[in-house]
């Protein structure tokens, strides 16, 4: 089942349920308003949402209409809790090697998350503001999950069933505020701008078997204005989403509706490209003696999106142009 | 105006205006039905909620009722933002000398601020549920404001009229998994589990002249089973909270009902005690060579409250206890 959010000119927006080719979708306002009341009421709303989405796929759905990614907002536009991983072992260590931020971490034992800001998600087709270019504009290209309330202390090997709905992620970044954030240990508030997530969320059942071990193995594709940047797969995912919650269900339950991200995905293969700039960078520094990629500027365009077996986009394609925030708009 | 809400068996609760002296109450949901939607929803309901206000203040409120503080969840139960700051350098300046966590920070130019959870508060008279006394269980006594929207890039001159209303806060912190997150430089999530504030949210009015440049100038009793623990006053927040703000929005908008929290209040003088245990540890390494004061152990209590001039209670008390979570639930 694959669930979108489209506009409305209210914060949460009106939940609809879209075919697996992302051609057609259908309002599930009838069932439950929005995804996140959804994903509250998951075992009450998931049958009907998903008979409502073989209706659609049988082209019988009452009401069903074109779907336009330029109208979604991000699956959930809003939610109570966002917690960004970096579990890909093979970026932090190109970082490490290539800057020297006198940052330490236990990468074997814990993995690295962040709580990021979840009070302003960015639609996947809509620009993404922001005051300058001197801040170094990135994008980190991610695949997250949403689960419903993970209460305090689950293992790993419990989690599973608790992952509802995955999405794409552009992990949108300020690298010059970054390093003075991450040295003061608190992690990072003005280097971590609004996020953005892919026009639609689906259900586990939608990957397959490229859904392995808390893991979506499949490769990430993203671009830069039009040009191949990166292709990464989530198989070196080193500590996978299901020890990611365990870990950040340690001391606290998560409630129904938070998004847990993958971090920027990294394969060790040169060929893989990066899924940020930061990593291109650090990349060119350890194999050419120096950074030459320069980071975004305004009027640029980033495309993350990820394709199945068949070359079918699975999410729909996260789309959009970094603009300078106009204080007047 | 002082307003909370009450519990009712939803995650959101049920809003009520309570009177000044916290005695009486009289549930505001004809009006607005939980606070979050208040923040929302000001420019139209701050009247209405203000004329009950009165009418419960001058004993004509139909309905009214005693208010009891062990039927409050927090103010907003939950929401979509909550930043911590870390505002009174003398409290960062006393932990840097007793313990070297090789951190370094700007004080002088950035205030120092985290990105909280926010799904998932819990109320001033309920339990703080942890899953072992070898985390190091603290808590942290602050102050927090409520904002509206606050747009991307709006300097501290022009953040006082977004600042809605005023709560005290228990930041409960577990010490011995801060300092690993910290070294990472992402910040806390197992050290920083859900967090606590006090029974109602005043206006800043309520506050009379206590409120001032953006700081709340009283002093915050903070007592550990009913014994005096410190009593540090807001005079010394070295970022008042205009600052702490304009610096949080510098690459993003803040939706309404964001809480922003001052961090652990702190003062110079050893007369003034702390506001957090591993404070008092840090003055007791630095004055007399070695840590004598220990972490929480389950079933202790701790109770935080702020009084004015008259020795009335504004807030009323965070009084809580912290016990073993219990997975059985």
């Amino acid at each position: 089942m694959k669930l979108a959010t489209l506009k409305n000119g209210t914060r949460d927006g009106r939940l609809a349920v879209v075919s697996k080719d992302l051609m057609r979708a259908v309002f599930a306002e009838s069932l439950v308003p929005t995804l996140l009341e959804a994903i509250e009421r998951w075992p009450e709303v998931e049958a009907p949402l998903q008979a409502r989405y073989q209706e659609l796929e049988l082209g019988v759905a009452e009401g069903a209409f074109a779907f336009d990614p330029t109208q979604a907002m991000s699956p959930l536009p809003r939610c109570y809790q966002w917690l960004d991983g970096s579990t890909f072992a093979n970026h932090g260590s190109l970082m490490e090697r290539a800057f020297d931020i006198g940052i330490t971490n236990e990468y074997e034992r814990y993995p690295l998350v962040y709580q990021g800001a979840s009070d302003d998600f960015i639609g996947p087709r809509d620009d993404v503001e922001l005051p300058s270019e001197s801040d170094n504009m990135d994008f980190e290209g991610e695949v997250a999950v949403i689960v419903d309330e993970v209460p305090m202390g689950t293992p790993k090997e419990r989690i599973a069933p608790h992952v509802k709905l995955l999405m794409l992620v552009n992990d949108v970044s300020l690298r010059a505020l970054a390093a003075r954030e991450m040295k003061t240990g608190f992690g990072w508030v003005q280097a971590k701008p609004s996020t953005s997530f892919s026009p639609v969320a689906v259900t586990p059942d939608e990957l397959g078997e490229a859904w392995t071990d808390g893991r979506v193995e499949l490769p990430l594709s993203v671009r830069r204005n039009g040009e191949w940047f990166g292709q990464p797969h989530g198989k070196e995912m080193t500590f996978d989403f299901f020890r990611l919650i365990e870990h950040t269900a340690y001391s606290r339950r998560l409630r129904a509706g938070t998004i847990i991200g993958s971090g920027t995905m990294s394969n060790a293969s040169r060929n893989a490209g990066s899924a940020c700039i930061v990593e291109r960078r650090a990349i060119e520094t350890l194999d050419q003696g120096g950074a030459k990629t320069p980071f975004l500027r305004f009027g640029e365009r980033v495309r993350i999106e990820m394709f199945d077996a068949s070359n079918r986009s699975v999410f729909g394609a996260i789309d959009q142009r970094y603009v300078k925030y106009d204080a007047r708009g």
